[in-house]
């Protein structure tokens, strides 16, 4: 049987489109995958919006896709890890396995990385995608494609919960309740935190927390200054957080949970914001709270993918729209748009 | 009114009697409490039937209990902090606070501590007992005598779970499914333990740990070889620990400990045993597999009240006996024949 | 014979006069000292300047003096460990010992905190002064009074290096080679920093540097872009240091260290600036650069104190300047004006 | 010009022949070496008297050497870090870069590791040899082939220090004075470490300990117990190590560690000796003493590098003996009975 490709380009700003694509052959270490759940990510959007991101807009790929799940269907020679009918999450990162940092395990500052959908490989938008194989994390049974397409942001917040040093009897803030944050909930609670509050301005998102365990939630008022945010999220939580994280990419969020946390405390910067912050950094410096960022993800998805088997991590409610392929357009507006109670869109290819 | 305070004194091994003493009076610094609850431990056994424990014959108190939790019924010129009514878990470690280990916060090394009811303050098997206010934990609503007396063992094992360094996914083996043992299993199950298998002799002590949360237990059978019992626990385990727990106080467990261990992982040794072990240290080493002791408790009691607060431990199942102090005969008999599917018997003072 | 007491009183901004005190009587847990060097200290300067510093205005003692050395003429009835004639570095800092943070070892944080000549307790700009005993080491000999005083910002030092994790062969960029600055130069030194570059905008002060050990300096010039700044020591460095100390209280400095820090690195703030900096955050993020503020000192005048003796640090160099009490207008005024080569201006009383 | 080579091949115990050998070709990722320094390792000798070691006897190989130095003749088609002429250093072990261990950076725990020279890749100790480009490490100007050969030694004991958590003011014991426990005095003083003793039963090693940098030595006597040692070297240490190396592959020497070791300190196990060793685990438990093995190196080769080159270590004193690889028989001897003050035996090639 002959197989045909399919695929959703990007061709310019908001300018998506389904093609004809050729069937990429695997290297001897790779494998071909056929592909089952792609979800929509944050980055995806901001690139769909203005055909690039930050400094890489020329060198971005046209074939967005760094959330997916697949079945293999034909492995490289030298594959001997996975057979055809293996289900499997994709890790995107590619790291170079050679430099300083991949030797010291810390891949995600490789500075040879590739990253599928992001810098500078295609994505998995597509019917048939191929990847290195060492970087397929095979699914057992009863773990779903939709699930595994989820490993990819649950990675990104274990890094970020282990960045944090969340252990048992944490008492966790998190600022911003989209997948990221609601990830970070779900992570810091696998890892031991005892109470977690979270704090959006959209209160859907709360009702969504609430759901997936958190103790307790926050809405945040327009306009709302931010010592009263600050003054109330005490007040709720009935003590000071020990860990913050701050999953909006604001730097207003990022203040308040430098203000918020305990003495010696830790606040974790996950969301991606503007390149500079202005930061009541006298205060965090006298009170010996560490302010650490958390980039991308390294040696996470294993731990995501047992958390999920083993029934510590209910991952999959995150995923509150499915879309056919062909249906691009409804999908990438709505995930823009947040309606419809909406977390993260899941691609079916 | 005049109150009249009555004891048990361990006169010599297997001496025991309830009688006459005086009520003690606080100091500035220290509360006088009505005693609730007090927990018979491993090492109340051996000094009841040693008259002594370890180098420490001439010097142990009389009066034991080291497990208690009781009222306020009066408190010293200084303390602010309680007040008569309030319930509360005595710790009955007393560090100094002004020695190079105390400074450093690890007063479980202090070389001037004080152990009521194990080295020299006289314990809480009384009805009137005097201790420092700083070492008395107040119990919140929702908190039971039964479990403040608890948290001095849960304390013990949640020092350990933190030497072993357990956090999210962490995979652990239990020999020992006593109290500890047990304790252990609740400790690192809120510390995001993601798998637990427990081992033991004793059939009735696994079904035990089964219902407080064990993912899976095995028992140990008489005359088995170590390489048996290792094979088995990782056959049911399907893969290797990370982090093993002694809580048996035998050689026999430490190396099966040890040889089930994954490389570049941990074994705490929290049970007390001989003096000396013949240990599998080659393979140990070239494994990088670090052995660490755990004595005591350091800074847990606050960690191990908020646990329980929270739910995220259910520690009152550990009871499965109560009697009167006059009952003292029964209550030392049955902890140490460990019948009746006996693990942890609580005198109600 | 009668003691009399003289000391240095501040009556308001620019006013100090040297008056005659009351000798104070040691508490049942205290020494009198007899004071030999008093050291000044950049807080010092500014409370001299504003009369008050930050929020504390109105409490400020207005008997200054916070890095002492003296020696013990009386002890307390409960001192054992010290007795007339001993020679001591004082510790300014006296924890309450019974809090949370003093439990865990964390006094730097206690809520309860008195700090000698800085908040609420009078200084050791005095003849005679009282100080807690278990605050006070002694001197063995080889160690002279003036290197006793400089115990003081050398444990500053030695705790940023704590908080910075240097260990052999870190690469450390310091920015500021004042008395903390090149403090922080031995400090790194002696935990095995393999290569120290330090930055300043005073010729003379590199120089020293120089002297004390520092393998490269750069000279800030007046109006210099931070980009250049970076450049430049990059340059001289021929790599990127894995550590990097803020020890001048600027924005700027900060900004610097965080951009010429490598990938996965530590900017430590230890310089006390203004309540807000505008810091380049998305880049510290995901480059995965630790921001650990420093505050004061913690358990480090011991290893301060070994060092010293045992030759790893020589810190005597730093005092450039001797006064006595009665020249404090001098004194104050060269301290402030950094004139003359001006490091650490000791006052020997 | 064609390349002629000759090796050093073992045919059994004590069966050493020089003979000539087919150069080999270097593979794209490779280099061909002309090997310079290689020296004589502990290990090395104890394949030479048993034609094996441990159960990797019949997998040997044949051409021992893993500790070289040498100069690039011929590189593969993808090697672009080095060029024909370049010095360099061997790693000898070449992990796979894949495996759980390889991508945590714990590639000294790689499933599918080789260890040139000693399991199950040829060694070497011959003039032309071929080994993976990624794990050569180029020699700046300055250091010395002889040096580079010594990385490897040097690395093993660097990766200890790290095991044993050595920093600023660490007080050392190392029990062992030869090539490892040497290495490991170096090594700990470019850590930090304030104050180093050394124990050995060999007054020679003990006086180029002293040459080295030991503050302290100690010469054990034969037949001494243990409780002896451990007086007399606290006695002249006049206090208690907190971090302790056994380098000497000695239960006995594990032993006096552990007793000697201060509270909450740490004991790294270097040497390899026997399976099993009967230790003082009750004394180190509830003193909290941890047990680490250390097991070869694990990126550890740049650190030992920049240390030589920034002259934080010296060495080059180790090499006590050099001779041709003709030589074999007289290089072996000495080496094996120590005799003539011997440490280090470097084949020049």
């Amino acid at each position: 049987m002959t197989l045909e490709n399919r695929g959703l380009i990007l061709y310019g700003a908001y300018d998506l489109k389904v093609v004809k694509l050729p069937v990429p052959k695997p290297g001897p270490d790779e494998a071909l995958l056929e592909m089952g759940c792609v979800g929509i990510c944050g980055s995806d959007l901001t690139v769909w919006k203005r055909f690039g991101m930050g400094g890489n807009k020329t060198v971005h790929p046209k074939l967005l896709g760094h959330e997916p799940a697949g079945t293999v269907i034909e492995v490289g020679s030298n594959v001997t890890a996975l057979k055809k009918g293996d289900r499997v999450a994709v890790e995107p990162i590619i790291p170079c396995s050679q430099c300083e940092f991949c030797k010291i395990g810390s891949y995600n500052h490789c500075e040879k990385v590739t990253f599928s959908g992001v810098h500078p490989k295609d994505g998995a938008l597509q019917k048939y995608y191929v990847h290195r194989a060492s970087s397929l994390h095979k699914l057992p049974d009863g773990v779903t494609l939709e699930e595994g397409a989820l490993l990819q942001p649950l990675s990104i917040a274990i890094h970020a919960v282990k960045r944090g040093g969340v252990i048992g009897n944490s008492k966790v803030l998190i600022m911003g309740a989209g997948t990221i944050g609601l990830s970070v909930l779900l992570s810091a609670k696998a890892y031991g935190a005892s109470k977690v509050i979270i704090a959006d301005v959209i209160e859907s998102r709360l009702r969504k927390a609430e759901e997936m365990g958190a103790d307790f939630t926050y809405k945040v008022e327009d306009g709302e200054d931010e010592q009263t945010t600050v003054r109330n999220i005490l007040k709720i939580f009935n003590e000071k957080p020990t860990i913050s994280f701050e999953c909006a990419g604001e730097e207003s969020c990022v203040r308040v949970a430098l203000k918020a946390t305990k003495d010696a405390g830790v606040v974790v910067i996950v969301g991606l914001g503007t390149p500079e912050y202005t930061l009541p950094i006298f205060d965090a410096q006298v009170r010996e709270i560490d302010i650490r960022g958390s980039y991308r993800l390294c040696n996470d998805y294993p731990t995501a993918l047992e958390l999920v088997l083993n029934k510590k991590i209910a991952i999959a409610p995150l995923v509150t729209h499915r879309f056919a392929i062909d249906d691009y357009q409804k999908a990438f507006e709505l995930a823009n748009t947040r309606q419809d109670n909406c977390i993260k869109v899941m691609f079916h290819v």
